[in-house]
């Protein structure tokens, strides 16, 4: 099983977004779609009068953001990938975490800081795995809006790598799954500035002269421990690289991003 | 298995909904949920800058005004409802006529009016019962938005009344349906000015004789005539009461609505 998270940058640019569904419809096997935001919850927010609020690059989530995000993540760019899914042949279901009680999560507590209506998802055993079983093994293949929900009535606003990687980890007992990150570089860079730079293999000792030597930082350690959790919870591979790369997963060769393993060699 | 649809004005009053919600959850056995719109979708049209347009009470659909309901149908409201059911202890899925391609549709054909980007649903036939029954045998309670798609990766505004009516239809093979509309008066009324006056039981005679008297008329009259139409094609019953009414369904008894049938008596 692939379980590909795709973000913003693809979802923005229409183009980019067809090709790569194109490419997403064609993988063979049971497989699950992830995806984020976009610019696009910004824009209808200033329309709305929403200003976004951020504190250290996180998004907080009042009351009227999440509206806006159920109405943009969950159904403006949910129900559109689903409806464009269909017409490549392939069955998906649009879904957040509260449908189906797929994935359970708790408010984020406050401590110096009021994430607002933010998901934590505490740990892949609280995932309903059985009820996702079903879907699939029914044919069809979930797409998943960044959103889970209390279990008391109240939806939350939950980040998509972290959605995609307890998945991973939750099937893991019932599918070989890859998990797959499409962001917008071609995959892990040794050098920021130069786009080719993409280190093909990272494990777990390459990741910690990586994080020492600078060379991996910010945004990306969240994603990468979160690939390494995922790794030593069960999942085969994780592969982080752009969009464009995605035909060469069903053809298993020719990857041009970042493979992650536990142990490389 | 009951299909109930619920209306605007349930959908519009958060007590109201609650309290629906509560009963709907305590319906014993499989169960559907088609919601309609409400003022909400008017109100944040308006906030974005989208005038509703109607021509003979019909709402027309433009690009933007289909990017609004399913922001406000298939996000805000669905999502909403969902998560409300999820803490009631239903397990609930909501989805549009594009997920699990459950419901495909045309585009309304341009006659005199352009009614734009509404969908048509040609029958029972066409609807995709088999996903439908995978998901309801999966213990699973479908809660429909009332959004199509066109199988060529576009969503399609879609009367409520409608797509419960052919859900109901098409699920008459695979169990005995009973399709519930609630709505804001108790039921049919023989006195439009006297909100007690309910008719308890109408069936084909009687319809074709409330029409010639005037008493049934505008928006009751495709109401009952997808009523008859669904009776016609296996329905056990169909059921017109307020959304108050519910708790009596599942009792069997005290049913305050307006019962519909082929033949009474």
């Amino acid at each position: 099983m692939y379980i590909i998270k795709i973000g913003g940058n693809v979802l923005d640019n229409p183009v980019r977004l067809q090709r790569f569904l194109i490419d997403f419809a064609q993988l063979p096997g049971p497989k699950i779609l992830v995806h984020g935001g976009g610019k696009i919850a910004s824009t209808i927010g200033l329309q709305l009068g929403i200003e976004p609020q951020y504190v250290e690059g996180r998004r907080l989530t009042d009351a009227e953001t999440l509206k806006l995000v159920t109405m943009v993540y969950a159904g403006l760019i949910n129900k559109n990938v689903v409806a464009q899914l269909q017409a490549l042949g392939c069955n998906a279901i649009g879904m957040t975490g509260a449908d189906a009680n797929a994935i359970p999560a708790t408010k984020r507590p406050v401590k110096t800081i009021d994430y607002g209506f933010v998901g934590d998802v505490a740990g892949p055993e609280t995932i309903n795995a059985a009820a996702i079983h079903a879907l699939v093994q029914a044919g069809l293949t979930p797409v998943f809006a960044p959103l889970t929900h209390d279990g008391q009535g109240g939806l939350l606003n939950t980040n998509a790598d972290t959605i995609a990687s307890v998945l991973a980890t939750a099937l893991a007992p019932h599918f070989a799954v890859k998990l797959v990150y499409c962001f917008e570089k071609k995959g892990v860079l040794a050098d920021a500035d130069n786009d080719d730079s993409v280190i093909a293999h990272i494990d777990l000792d390459r990741y910690s002269a990586l994080k020492t030597e600078g060379v991996v930082k910010d945004g990306m350690i969240p994603k990468l421990d979160n690939a390494f959790a995922a790794l030593q919870n069960g999942v085969s591979a994780v592969l982080i690289g752009e969009a464009e790369a995605l035909p060469s997963l069903a053809t298993g060769s020719g990857f041009t991003g970042t493979t992650i393993s536990l142990k490389h060699g």
